[in-house]
């Protein structure tokens, strides 16, 4: 199945938009969780990693049917080193086995035949000294940065497809949510910006990759810190399925983060809607002993938020 | 020790601005590596580990002394998962252990908060459940992707630092080796291109942070495949340290690598050439039994073109 499609069914089945941040910075897990696997393990890696599989299955079973898709953030992981990639591993297993999709949230780049070793950590078939195939992470979206341009964003689109199958889908970044963004992103570029440009090229790259639900696996990063920026990123990649960071913690109200959406006669709005802090930590609001029901609570907010602000802007 | 000056040290006392690429690409391992760790653990991500960190060790024994620094990247590594972390892990500790500047070419970038996770990875300092610091890898050097802006930079540059001291640096991708690098780095921006604009930014970034030998620990990596590009951009970055990759296998002469060289007159030459597979293939040519004497015969032809190249044109 084409990816975008995935999500999208993903979406429809859920009735949300939403996609869930597995950032798993120790003060967003639980005491509870992270005095149990202290006991076990003393204050090191392996104890973040027991604490971090502990409370990401438990997360995934509380958001299981309420979202379109989690995002685990790779920095968190693998700042932990071996412990922490396996804590990665195990996460996104755990996603998978409930049929949740995966944006991997790494935003890898380098040169094509480099390129080509990032999408196999992410997609899988990394060969092995005889040339078995590795499995890799097993994700279905891979978020990349695209300064390199065309042959360094290629290789993630040919990972795994044989016979031009579409397999997985890239989100490159576009328009990031940080303050610094414009440093770079806002400088002009003939009668446009730099981020302009970036995306005429993530519209290039995924033009004729479109799914049946009219978008393709070239996604772009477009953060909800930018409203106005998104609406006039949506008018150069229409067919572009938006990954929209920046949500509630970051300052991003439900009306900026669905400022970049499709027309509603285009069927799936073409955006998919990041939340981290606000599901992982919705705990530190209630005592944190319900923490997988403050999680499921907060979710259920955020989807009922952005079904209004899209229902106010269709 | 200021980053920039321990290069730089590095680099007097071998006589070398070489940096020795370590991309364990299985087919760049030696058969004999290879057959022994598949005997003792079939076609596995343990195998792949195995026997990159024989190859890297005898590789790091045999090039010790004879270049400026080594430089993992992270891509190939990752790819084999927690094996491969391992790996990473033991390869760098090898290097250290034998007092060899280490550039981790991870390319890594994100939001602030986020960054600061890349920058614990790299540099340790990861708070454990209860606070007790990580290790991390314990590189000197990260490379970084720019295109965030200031606030997804500055986390590098803070990690680890105390009392303002300066530990680490980083090479933020200016313009990358790649054939497709102009799709976005030769658009025009202003009177410049946005890889100017990348440039001017690493230069305000890096001003005030200079070590001793003159050279900042904001560094730029400028492949060797532009050279046109590269005196343009030494003009913007005066104090940078460039990283060059190209040289060699990517097609980039000993001219071309050393064409963004700083003058004479201002003592190092402000650069860092690296090769990957030809020093890593190097037995490819003669049976592959005497792996590190090939290896080091590679790097030897190598410091001496770059030698010849630096004298050409003081």
């Amino acid at each position: 199945m084409h990816p975008a499609d995935q999500l999208a069914a993903a979406s429809e089945r859920s009735g949300s938009i939403a996609c869930v941040g597995l950032d798993p910075r120790p003060e967003l897990i639980p005491p509870v969780v992270r005095r149990a696997a202290v006991a076990r393990h003393g204050d090191t890696a392996e104890a973040f990693a027991e604490a971090v599989i502990a409370y990401h299955v438990g997360l995934l079973d509380a958001v299981a049917g309420a979202c379109a898709a989690v995002k685990p953030q790779v920095a968190c992981y693998e700042a932990y080193g071996v412990a922490g990639w396996r804590a990665l591993e195990e996460t996104v297993r755990a996603a998978r086995e409930r049929s949740i999709p995966v944006v991997l949230d790494g935003k890898r780049n380098d040169i094509g035949s480099t390129a080509a070793h990032y999408a196999q950590m992410a997609f899988g078939g990394a060969p092995g000294l005889d040339g078995a195939p590795m499995p890799g992470l097993g994700a279905g979206w891979l978020t990349i940065n695209g300064y390199l341009g065309a042959d360094g964003v290629s290789p993630f689109l040919d990972a795994g497809t044989d016979a031009g199958a579409i397999g997985h889908g890239v989100f490159v970044l576009v328009r990031t949510s940080n303050p610094s963004a414009g440093d770079l992103q806002d400088q002009p570029s003939g009668p446009a910006t730099v981020a302009d440009r970036m995306a005429a090229l993530v519209a290039a790259w995924g033009a004729g990759r479109e799914g049946a639900c009219g978008l393709s696996d070239v996604g772009a990063v477009v953060g909800a810190t930018w409203p106005q920026q998104a609406r006039t990123l949506r008018a150069v990649m229409p067919g572009t399925l938006f990954l929209v960071p920046g949500y509630g913690a970051q300052g991003g109200s439900a009306a900026d983060a669905v400022a970049g959406r499709r027309p509603a006669s285009a069927g799936h709005c073409g955006l998919l809607v990041n939340s981290s802090r606000q599901i992982l930590g919705a705990w530190q609001h209630d005592g944190g002993e319900d923490w997988a029901g403050a999680a499921r609570r907060a979710l259920d907010a955020m989807n009922a938020e952005l079904a209004a602000a899209l229902l106010a802007t269709a």
